[in-house]
């Protein structure tokens, strides 16, 4: 398309959604992505850049002069501007917002002071702020008057004169009723206030807790400084649940359009912390080289009981790791999902022995073989069980992320134990000297 | 708390949020949850039961008569409503139907004919739809004088005679116009309308994408038949993306609330599954048999090779399993992924190689040894490179879903690669006979 028409490229991109828009230039290569912006031209509008991937926008960006950057996150609301600028480094940064109104720089300046992530940070602070006294028809004639508020609004927050949250109240309801009702008459008291520092995740889990459409912040004095809606949320619950898959995984970020090199270091740290573990396996495995020699077959079959545990970790610890984000897995009731998954690898781990047991005493006719590696196989499991709950849970009370640390101690566990379980059991049992 | 007073624990439950009721239910102990239900009595309402784990309402639902269950459904809109009966078993369901009243019955009955997790499962029926011609003094009047309509929407739905939809109108954008503006000046004509039968994790995308607070379902005849509103959505997305984690691991649900039954029978078939593909891996170990006879060391190194590439590939399916459900990783962008991954897969191989093979080469005193694992891991690192990706497309491409069914293949091909290339190495390099 672009390397012809111009006016046929405009002509097909024009009727397109922003979101669309922005979906093209994440879809097409590299170095298409520059010639297409300067062909579509204004089409690649502020609305487009925001909806982009940011590694896809930081491209398109760092070409741009900070006057040309500034023109356009001033046409967006205060989070999608905040989030344009965060990614920039910081003599940009510094460039960008020298060219801003003051007006709109003051507010992402002060929204860059807020902690990464934080509500600080996603809020906006456009919003339809009402004092008590108001009745709902001086309310929509104040509405029809200043055409300068916030076009994307879902509820109006009532507030005492100190500029504190007194109450929130649904566009529905003051449609619902006559114009004389006081606008404190119908709005909801119980609200939940968001506190400008709390991070997104936490936010997040509010909202879907209780149903939130939008949710006001308050500054540490409890006043009203923003408001954050539902739209932004649901991009945070999309990017912290598929964060827990890429870390369980060791894949950091896991983006497909992270630059190369980042997404090389964030992969190469998990391979090499792997690699460590599987040493500790390996030193246990040559503790019995004498047993392995005298019995090829300890040799094929190890890996086996080491692959399921594993796997039976990484079950425990996926179901720990979400239950943990969801705060659903508190001090309250460890001790009982400990017992729950204590009874599910009793019942995995007998399942599996009696088949790897049957099979394996079957196949090189040993039945005590086909006994010891059954054993190490329960055995294997349980511990599995446990490493997949214990280990993201003493991360969570260490105060770190479960989902990034848990897989590499839980595959270490899995793979040490499979391997001194089969191979000492073998030794045990006298299958092997030593 | 439950086994004194029964008023304290009423005034300490009765200040509390439905969520932070329900929530109480989830954290207590399963034989703990009848009796407090007990004492609390009518403080769990309807929209506490709604907010409940599902596994957790079963066990409360399960001793209350049909009568009892048909009233708690009628207080609720029609998806919440739907979300509890689809639960129940077949004869319960028509018991509980039978119960309610005749217009609820149709409204339930006929959502439970469409398909599960399908738009129309999660719809609301209850929707403000208003005629083209109407304007904005008319929809107030008609809002105010209405007590019956739903009272949470957030947008109206503007319909042509044959109540097909034409668009869509904020709150927003009608309490800021004067009274005398037509409805359908102010609406927005480009919509996102739902079909009836998209599966609930496409709508929950085009919310995402669209950045949608509500939107409008429609029948194969394109009618609006009803809304899907954000909280909902809400919590599919988060949904969709833990179901992610959870079936990578293998853990089915992975719902801590899950009865042990369902948890075990979920997770023995991928144990199971996994012990197939570990027996592959076993029998490439074991036509080495000789050769790891002659040199132990072997044995010790080849769980390394098996395990590092198990981990480079988890990583790059993880990406790709991802970027499959957001819709990123098309037929248009295949290629130029896996280039992407392949670059990837040599940088880290080509770390992880060089630093296996002077390690081994050192502590086994044996250069040739110590090249010939650099050059397994190598190549086993990049076949997990591909597997990772391939094998989640594959399944996409054949219509399964690629979270399901990706780890036991990929962890099948990065086990079986990383034995035959390290021991089948070592058998070409001549470091031991065959």
């Amino acid at each position: 398309v672009d390397d012809g028409d111009n006016n046929l490229a405009q002509e097909l991109v024009n009727p397109l959604h922003n979101a669309d828009i922005a979906d093209l230039f994440e879809l097409i290569d590299e170095d298409e992505r520059a010639p297409l912006a300067g062909v579509l031209g204004d089409l690649v509008s502020a609305d487009v850049l925001a909806e982009m991937n940011e590694h896809v926008r930081e491209d398109l960006i760092e070409v741009l002069e900070p006057g040309q950057i500034a023109d356009l996150t001033e046409q967006l609301e205060t989070d999608d501007a905040v989030a344009i600028i965060e990614d920039l480094d910081e003599g940009e940064q510094q460039a960008v917002l020298a060219e801003l109104e003051p007006e709109d720089r003051a507010a992402i300046e002060s929204a860059l002071t807020y902690a990464e992530e934080s509500a600080g940070r996603i809020m906006q602070r456009d919003l339809v702020a009402v004092p008590e006294h108001m009745n709902v028809g001086q309310l929509i004639d104040y509405l029809r008057e200043h055409g300068d508020l916030t076009t994307e609004f879902w509820e109006v927050y009532v507030v005492d004169p100190s500029h504190k949250p007194v109450g929130t109240c649904q566009l529905s309801w003051i449609l619902r009723v006559p114009r004389d009702i006081a606008v404190a008459d119908i709005m909801k008291r119980e609200q939940t206030l968001i506190p400008v520092d709390m991070d997104q995740e936490e936010v997040a889990l509010r909202f879907q807790k209780y149903n939130l459409i939008s949710a006001a912040v308050v500054n540490e004095d409890g006043r009203l400084i923003g408001m954050i809606t539902v739209d932004d949320i649901l991009h945070i619950v999309e990017d912290e649940a598929s964060e827990d898959v890429l870390l369980l995984s060791g894949a950091g970020e896991g983006d497909i359009n992270e630059p190369i090199r980042d997404s090389y270091k964030a992969r190469v740290r998990w391979l090499i912390a792997n690699l460590a573990t599987a040493m500790v396996a390996s030193f246990v495995i040559s503790i019995f080289g004498a047993a392995i020699e005298q019995m090829v077959a300890l040799a094929v079959l190890m890996p086996i009981v080491a692959s399921i545990g594993g796997n039976a970790g990484t079950q425990t610890m996926a179901v720990s790791v979400r239950a943990l984000a969801m705060n659903e897995l508190t001090r309250s009731n460890t001790r009982r999902i400990i017992v729950r998954e204590f009874r599910i690898a009793i019942l995995n781990g007998g399942t599996i022995a009696i088949l790897i047991g049957i099979g394996t005493a079957l196949v090189f006719a040993n039945p005590i073989l086909g006994g010891v590696i059954a054993l190490a196989m329960l055995i294997n499991i349980v511990v599995a069980g446990f490493a997949g709950i214990f280990v993201p849970v003493m991360l969570e009370r260490l105060k770190q992320d479960p989902a990034l640390a848990s897989s590499v101690f839980v595959t270490m566990i899995t793979d040490t134990m499979g391997f001194l379980a089969f191979l000492g059991l073998a030794v045990a049992s006298g299958l092997v000297g030593f």
